[in-house]
């Protein structure tokens, strides 16, 4: 007989809880072994007592790491104690599996070496895109390109805004609140318009893309909650959607890695990713570009690539543990290419011309756009073929660099 | 030392050694073994004068055999000899990795079972979708769902052909020839533009997706070289674009396939696949809504998939053979749900306003298009949420089914 024991039954916890039920029979047919889930862990068991598994939920760890378990899953989330329960857990020999990108992200490199050391798995396929099968296929699938770039949206909630933003002209504040009504958002979306779920999701794609340690909280992250109805205005004028990327790639071994807004054309695969779906484009070498598409979030996607990743513990048994490799990234904060920027300038109206004329001083290529549609107290530039490095040190130089917002043209 | 065979110095067979020699240091320093490749059987030696692995370039496929050889890739292509040279192989029990669709859509149930019973693998990865991981997330990633449906662009040619019909208003004959003059498409484009390409890669989705035993050769398959710029016209004005569409979907273990061209909304994933690329969206119980896009065919993209598979045998020497179920699937001819559909009947002039009063008689939505632009000896319909059953009965009832051109609108 197999055990399972779950960490956490909220959405993820109890969804994974319900595949397993589902395919008991199927799972005793391809093992030849049995599996039942021996205990639920939860903060306060009284919370629990309308469950059906309330048999089976407990509120003591101790009672987790007493059990004969073969398979501890954690759903909880955080931190902490997920960190803890996690390294106790392998250290006793239990396979682990886990949706929890926050601990992937800062734990990985300790935690997957520590799986190694004791022989058993650590996998988390569910902790990037969701139910997408993406990190498995980049390890097994790709293992003959070297991985140059990858452009991906990454939360479904912060999509789901932009999407509203920009299909049914609602403003930031109102798109939130909706999200929240329909549950996309949680009551705190801090973590997701901030952009900091994407950037511990972009974190672990590109330890195992680029194959060095890097560090979400050292990437340039700006949010989505300074957008306005001027940019999304804009990026329509220009055939293009304003969509909120996780970029990173590799030049010469230097690596770049980014979460922003950024507008991208209506046509491409990224703008045609809309409300709570997510995607992630890879660039390979051999390959070419590859996207995989789906839903990031929500209780049976993300249990199924959890399910996924306990099958592969019982079956896959000799399947190499993937490790983050310890040797530092190094990395860029500001973007490698040359690009298109949108540009705007908070300015007092005496020094409105000023100001376009610095513009059209330091940067080659500039379009100052005149619509009356537009705020009267900015200038609003799109500035053509400039590094972001150059960009920025340009503007620094005659103006208030607080005044300014940029956005990225991909 | 692992030893690699393989089977074809074309496109495919050229591009596999490339990745194995580009990547032979890290092979090595993951393996702790080095690799090479042994021999290349081609069918005659002298036209491989120039290659620069001339020297291990053989035309007797008993060299082949009788080398110490653990993989041999086959990158041959067609029925035979490659059928015969993979089941020497087997039960020689050398692993076998092959690129070869037409082989594992016709052999692929007793080819399977003869590498399991040989202890041997036998990988296919690059057979459906070429560089796009499908096979394996397929099988190790949705384990955890029940597939419902599968809708995919699967050959790059012909959705080339399509593309330049629709955004450049070339004819299916400039459209083809164009695609020969690229490279695109072969000198016999017969497989590709008749569907039989695509229905042997839905058929081996298909198999995996519903473990079933299906046979391509029972599917509905209509080729796209009867659409005209009117199919094109037509579909451009309902907001859609035609696509050559693989399609299969279970329903109370009832399986429907085929492949046709349909009219996608030009806002969907598939609308929005261009030129060579591919592109299969699954739909699972659990995770929803997947798709994944990339390159389907050409050297190193194919090579890519090869190559990984070449890995996963190296690597993953445990992971479950998949092996196709022997019992058949209860196929449905027609499309099993309601369906919009464009109806084009060549009538003579007397006789269009009888159809055209026989149509409203049979069918409960018809909308007669009038358009000067259309074909003055046709009659050009739209009929609205009609099973496909019904509409080719009715029709049948009250004119020459040979006349009627029927096109889903997806």
């Amino acid at each position: 007989m197999i055990s399972i024991a779950i960490l956490g039954n909220g959405v993820v916890g109890s969804g994974v809880a319900e595949l397993i039920e589902k395919n008991i029979n199927s799972i005793k047919n391809k093992l030849n072994k049995g599996i039942k889930i021996s205990k639920i862990l939860v903060k306060n068991k009284d919370k629990h007592r309308n469950s059906n598994n309330y048999r089976i939920i407990t509120d003591k760890p101790e009672d987790i790491l007493k059990e004969d378990v073969d398979i501890v899953v954690e759903c909880m989330g955080g931190l902490n104690p997920a960190y803890e329960y996690i390294k106790m857990s392998l250290k006793q020999k239990k396979h682990v599996v886990t949706a929890n990108k926050d601990l992937i992200a800062k734990h990985g490199l300790e935690l997957l070496s520590l799986a190694k050391e004791n022989n058993v798995k650590l996998y988390f396929e569910a902790s990037v895109g969701g139910g997408i099968p993406i990190l498995r296929p980049l390890k097994n699938c790709l293992i003959g390109n070297n991985v140059t770039s990858i452009k991906a949206i990454l939360n479904g909630t912060t999509n789901f805004i932009l999407t509203k933003m920009s299909k049914e002209n609602l403003s930031f504040d109102k798109a939130l609140k909706l999200a929240q009504e329909l549950g996309f958002a949680e009551a705190d979306p801090t973590s997701d318009i901030k952009g900091y779920d994407s950037a511990r999701k972009l974190n672990i794609l590109s330890n195992i893309a680029y194959n060095r340690n890097l560090d979400w909280e050292t990437f340039k992250v700006e949010g989505i909650d300074k957008l306005d109805e001027f940019d999304i205005l804009k990026s329509n004028r220009l055939g293009g959607t304003v969509k909120f990327i996780g970029i990173s790639n590799i030049i010469n071994d230097k690596i770049h890695a980014s979460v922003r807004p950024v507008i991208v054309s209506k046509d491409s695969i990224l703008g045609k990713v809309e409300n709570e779906f997510n995607s992630i484009v890879i660039e390979g070498d051999s390959v070419g570009e590859l996207a995989f598409y789906g839903k990031g979030a929500g209780k049976l996607p993300t249990a199924s690539a959890v399910y996924a990743d306990i099958m592969n513990v019982l079956i896959n048994k000799k399947e190499d543990q993937l490790l983050f490799n310890k040797e530092p990234a190094n990395l860029q904060k500001s973007f490698t290419d040359k690009k298109d920027w949108i540009v705007r300038i908070k300015v007092d109206n005496k020094d409105r011309h000023k100001i376009i004329s610095k513009l059209s001083e330091k940067f080659n290529k500039v379009y100052i756009d005149t619509d009356d549609l537009l705020p009267k107290d900015e200038v609003f530039a799109t500035i053509y073929s400039v590094y972001e490095k150059d960009l920025e040190e340009n503007l620094r130089i005659f103006t208030d660099i607080n005044n300014v917002k940029t956005l990225m043209i991909l």
